[in-house]
């Protein structure tokens, strides 16, 4: 099932982008007349039926709407501090799409190799992602943020969303508690989770974490590399659910 | 935490090959006298002095042994279909390494497009996964082996051990339970999971593995690529020891 997308929409109408035309029109040879499937990447499929193939953008009508198609039953953000390698948090991107994530943050943590993230080519993967996954809904991804911002800007209020940090002081390892543990704890269907980088939060970092209400959790016993971890958080979240 | 690897123990002495000598000597520029550690691949790690760095085989005393260091508590077997993209399942080998794997069995379906897979890569991947990860035991890799002879080898008696199969074949959805509703069954330390390739398995593979005892298993609403449903099952399986 080939899925397009398409972020103009208008009442019974919308417009596919030139890339999106290039690719039903040129290489899939979609025609006026055809049936065609469309999501808006905030949660609805729309099947709908091609008027205008000619020029750069395809314009089709929509027959039928499905909310929340391939959607999952809990809002999960993954702020995650992106690796030295890209490829390997770009894979990360992927993965986490297909199991089932809502908002990705890259986090800029006082110990990151990478200092600067560009997000072009993330929504990029997300999108298709999202499309070979079948969801209507791409993830949100933010800006980069640094660690400190990223914290200060969370509303610990909320008693529905748990706040989870990942690290592995030694020193704290009595303190954290396992993520296992945490899915088990009713209440909660919201969730954020903090992911290092691979030289880990800086204490204070992890300070002003608890201190905003996020909870240390471990992974268990495993040494997991960054991306691997943050999958693992996502993986955990979605099969909680199932 | 530099991890050395040996095949090669003799009581209290190992020899390391020609490519961890090089990395030992040469890269990292250790010196008789001075201390490393090295695993035998199957659990254990060694505390060793080097004794010899001239030719082309370091040797080292053993002074300390640590058995089955970076284990976890049970034993899983994933029987995968290799990906069309190698990368992929090559990206699924390293990480479920990470997680928490035993032994991986490449599987040739009916309907996979890939019909030979070479282990020597997936063995080196498998080793540095290891070795980064801070585990004794390497995962075992078997020779590629297809669906059939592979169901035909397994011996359904074993009660510790559970074995299921994920197929996506609609007509069978209510036949089909969760991984988690499986894990949370007690009784089993020992798992075998079996992922099938891109076009799925055939009618006729999974007839054969329901008569051999494998129970059908979903993994939720998400549709996942192999290598994803794959690392999926570890981590699921991970999670639930933890």
């Amino acid at each position: 099932m080939e899925i397009f997308y398409s972020g103009d929409i208008d009442g019974q109408m919308l417009t596919l982008d030139e890339e999106e035309t290039r690719h039903c029109v040129k290489v899939l040879r979609h025609r006026t007349g055809e049936e065609i499937f469309v999501i808006d990447g905030r949660g609805h499929l729309f099947k709908c039926i091609l008027c205008s193939t000619s020029g750069s953008r395809a314009r089709a009508e929509i027959v039928e709407r499905t909310p929340s198609w391939g959607g999952h039953p809990y809002h999960l953000t993954m702020a995650v501090c992106p690796t030295k390698n890209n490829e390997r948090f770009e894979w990360f991107l992927e993965k986490a799409c297909e199991m089932g994530v809502d908002r990705i943050v890259p986090l800029i943590g006082e110990h990151s190799e990478r200092k600067v993230y560009k997000t072009e080519r993330a929504r990029k993967i997300l999108l298709s992602a999202a499309k070979q996954s079948l969801k209507g809904a791409v993830p949100e991804m933010d800006e980069p943020v640094s660690v400190k911002d990223f914290l200060l800007s969370q509303q610990p209020e909320d008693p529905s969303c748990r706040r989870l940090i990942a690290y592995c002081f030694e020193a704290q390892e009595d303190e954290r508690r396992s993520l296992r543990e945490m899915l088990e704890t009713p209440g909660a269907d919201r969730w954020v989770v903090m992911i290092g980088p691979e030289g880990d939060f800086s204490e204070e970092e992890a300070r002003l974490a608890l201190s905003r209400g996020f909870i240390p959790v471990h992974f268990g016993a495993s040494r997991m590399r960054t991306e691997t971890a943050a999958l693992f958080a996502v993986s955990a979240v979605y099969q909680h659910y199932i």
